[in-house]
């Protein structure tokens, strides 16, 4: 449902694109037509800029660009997940640091000649940063300096911004749909979601419409896409990566930190665009400004893993019942792990289910009251008087005898600042305890665990959903560090569930209804071949380690993407 | 006033601290006569655990804590200074040291043998941390593990506590008087206040009653007691240093980061209390747990001062006129610097004062609702219904023609979650855009400023004086690491005020006839030889320059304590 406001941007936004995107294909021809350039889109970023400074033969920074471009015209037509298109200016861009390049013979930028694409979030010098909303639309960002600082960075490294993707309304969803760009769809599957808020990004990033991109993350923005989507995602600890430049919904909320990390095809790929990235923001080439934002002076650092890992795992949340699917992606790791020597054990964190429910409905509750969107629906509770809201949880905790439902449904309604403080202190009693627990007491090199209960979900069925979130908020809470990988794919031979299979389940039974009751939101015959991805945690700052600890993973696990 | 709920618990507080300071005097005898301990008490707390460990001669860790305590119960009945005291267990500590050593010959502990005070606000296992307030009294710390992590840190490193020191009832005051404990004196001045809310740790120090301590600080509590007292104090960068284990006033308010810093009376004194602490916070020896607090990796590092420091200073915050002595101590130390050879410039901070005195309102109007003190009077708007708050700003700012003190009445309300957002995301635009223009754009080394524009206060004024706060609230806003060393005393010749002293004045008048008026409260001729202090100001994370160009001043200036 589209409001009359937001019909004309919308439809100016979305001619805008359309025109962009054909004038590409009309001048460089269509992916499909151009097998050749596989070639390109198959090397990893790290090679492909390798490529460009040797010269190798045929690699130039415009025949890079132009396969791109095309892979993300196709990407766009199979999901809409672009909204900004830059291919004009980055196919310029290109031409004239080939001819520079051919002319001087330099070329030693870490990024020289590489395509990226953003999310919609980052601000980018004289295009909008409108995350689907009306008012954002037509209103580019201005000046230099308001530009995202990650973007700086890119470009200051030699990189070619050439678009940039969707994200849900309100970046609080993880679905991506938005009454301006519209849906976009799952890779894999077009009735699916490809996730949010950076589901746009992981879309195209699968499909290999870039060779890596830019996601960021506040309860799973990143790492939600990352697995339905089949791609890796990194979502660093706010403090040593510059986050200045983003556009949110939800300004001056500290209860939970957001942060920004890279998207891309492996593990590999998360690695070059880190260190890359922590080197060009330490180094004096970075002395160009971050605009007063503070920087913990903890540059990139090779690590040394221990040969045997200390592995903590778990399946299950006890909030919604993990599906076989997500389970097995955890089991198998597991298996592999400890076949390679490594200690795994079960573990179970503190329970954290209402805290973090508690956080993300705070968070849409506030953004209700400034941001018209559907997708919050979701949080009912606080439209109600508050004697309803009483009567209503009554009635779930004592008639319907879902005590964890009816906890969730209290916390919905909006606070005071007391309250707000009365929380941010429980956060960081629980954040501590957990801290401490994980880390000091059981001494965990990593913790291996489900991105979230399901994989890829069907469009619109995420809104009456949206708890499933606490499996990757939970990491925002304790403020871990965490990397998202595909293991393995969803298998209708293996992962189907039976009518019981929530017969010894401790969860919310009315949220478990809407995920394994009849017609419910998993289904392992429909979901067939969609990605599942885990998630890998280690501490804050740890960003070298949890990458390293990834790629053993990756290596043991063999995934085919 | 004094509740009679409150009278029994104080009653038997204060009965219990005097019988413990009685025994003591009663067995080791008065400071006074004991003209030997002068030897111990003028020595650094480096000093002292070096001649320690290498059984200088007539040096034991029981002469030094005898020495010790002994001064410390003349300052105690001098300014009423400690609350819980710790002699008796810290004195058989010393001795069971000291035989211990007799039997193994080790003492390698960075603190080896040496007494240190701690304000009440830090947890020891067993001891109250009352602040002042009945309901905490005779409520001792019960678990070990809950202790403050930097008191564990201090013994493991071989320091002793001795004692703890007064506060205000509600830490959010620069006065030092609480119903339990009574009020802390100045130690220039029975009639003045030693500051808050480490007063009593500033008074203690400031009159050799313990070789160095511990404050906190989250708008200036640890830098103006400094800067009344005469003694140095430091105000890290929230993250190096551990926190945990502090009893608040205010839980869960992030709005501005308090943080733990050493008191001492020389910047060497600082120096040696930073480096052991990150010390041991870094090294293996803290292998004994953090309680899941987030720390850093930045151990101590020593720093090379670029030879020619860049220094900004201002004299003047334009909301309450600086007074001649504190604008005369920053404008002797300009010129000792600019006669050292350093590049010096006046320099005007963006205009800070609304969005300080809101903080520092916004945190008042909190906790008036949970702690009844008398010392929150000043929030007086936030008693009056919104329609006469109203008419009442009207009023002041039309009729009284006080603008800036219009705005300080009318952001003295509570606020809702959503302004208290608002407020926050206005807050982090003002603090990167000072960082911008001070560390980037004019590349200060160090901020040179007065710490409030005036010295200390008599008691009880300075409830209608909280703006002064200001000054120091700044940094806590901008999260900067701040020293304040003392550079002069306040001179009747040199410093008094002429009638029209205001007369060019841009601040607020209402609050400077406070000040400067008849009967106001800076009087250069009874405040003659009070100390006066100046802040040294660096970016965060960088203890280390700060107090390098703190201990250039301080040599430069040769302050006589």
């Amino acid at each position: 449902m589209v409001s009359s406001k937001t019909q004309a941007p919308a439809r100016k936004k979305q001619d805008e694109r359309e025109r962009l995107v054909k004038e590409m294909e009309d001048e460089l021809g269509l992916s499909s037509e151009h097998p050749e350039d596989q070639l390109y889109l198959y090397t990893s970023p790290e090679t492909i800029v390798a490529n460009l400074k040797s010269k190798k033969d045929g690699w130039t920074a415009e025949r890079v660009m132009i396969a791109f471009i095309r892979s993300a015209c196709a990407a766009h037509r199979k999901t809409n997940c672009l909204t900004e298109i830059l291919f004009k200016e980055a196919l310029d861009n290109a031409r004239s640091m080939d001819k520079e390049y051919a002319a001087t013979g330099i070329a030693e930028d870490v990024f020289w000649g590489l395509p990226s694409s953003f999310k919609d979030t980052y601000n980018i010098f004289g295009v909008d940063s409108s995350l689907g909303c009306s008012p954002h639309c037509f209103v580019p960002t201005e000046k230099q300096e308001e530009e995202a600082t990650l973007v700086k960075l890119f470009r200051i490294g030699g990189g070619i911004t050439f678009c940039k993707t969707n994200v849900p309304q309100t970046l609080l969803a993880f679905e991506c749909r938005n009454p301006i760009f519209g849906t976009s769809t799952n890779p894999y599957s077009s009735e699916r979601t490809c996730g949010g808020s950076s589901g746009g990004e992981a879309a195209l990033i699968a499909l290999r419409g870039s060779p890596m991109g830019w996601g960021s993350d506040i309860g799973g923005s990143l790492r939600i896409p990352a697995h339905y989507s089949g791609i890796c995602g990194l979502k660093p600890v706010r403090g040593r990566w510059p986050v200045l430049g983003q556009r949110n919904s939800v300004q001056g909320f500290e209860g939970i930190k957001g942060m920004v990390g890279p998207m891309g095809r492996t593990v590999d790929d998360l690695i070059f665009a880190s260190r890359s990235i922590l080197d060009l923001t330490h180094s004096q080439v970075a002395d160009f400004g971050f605009r007063g934002e503070m920087l913990i002076p903890l540059p990139w650092k090779e690590v040394d893993l221990p040969r045997q890992l200390k592995v903590g795992y778990w399946t299950q949340d006890h909030l919604i019942k993990t599906s076989p699917a997500c389970a097995r992606a955890v089991d198998e790791c597991v298996k592999k792990l400890k076949d390679a020597g490594h200690q795994v054990v079960e573990f179970q964190p503190p329970d954290s289910k209402l805290m973090n429910v508690s956080i993300c409905l705070e968070i849409k509750a506030y953004a209700r009251k400034h941001i018209v969107a559907e997708a919050l629906k979701v949080t009912l509770g606080s439209k109600l008087p508050r004697w309803l809201l009483g009567l209503l949880c009554w009635i779930v905790n004592n008639l319907l005898k879902d005590h964890l439902f009816a906890s969730i449904f209290a916390t919905s309604r909006p606070k005071s600042v007391h309250e707000f403080w009365q929380f941010t202190a429980r956060r960081d009693v629980y954040a501590n305890a957990f801290r401490k627990l994980v880390w000091e007491d059981e001494k965990f090199d990593m913790l291996l665990c489900p991105v979230q209960a399901v994989p890829a979900l069907e469009h619109g069925t995420t809104k009456l959903l949206s708890p499933l979130s606490v499996a990757t908020i939970l990491f925002n809470v304790v403020d871990s560090t965490v990397g998202v990988l595909p293991v393995t794919h969803v298998d209708q031979n293996l992962d189907c569930h039976s009518p019981d299979y929530l017969a010894d389940s401790e969860g919310s039974w009315i949220l478990e209804k809407r995920v394994y009751g009849p017609g419910g939101a998993y289904d392992a015959d429909k979901m067939h071949g969609l990605p599942v991805g885990v998630q890998v945690v280690g501490r804050e700052w740890q960003e070298e380690k949890v990458l390293e600890m990834m790629k053993i993973l990756e290596d043991l696990v063999g995934y085919k993407k």
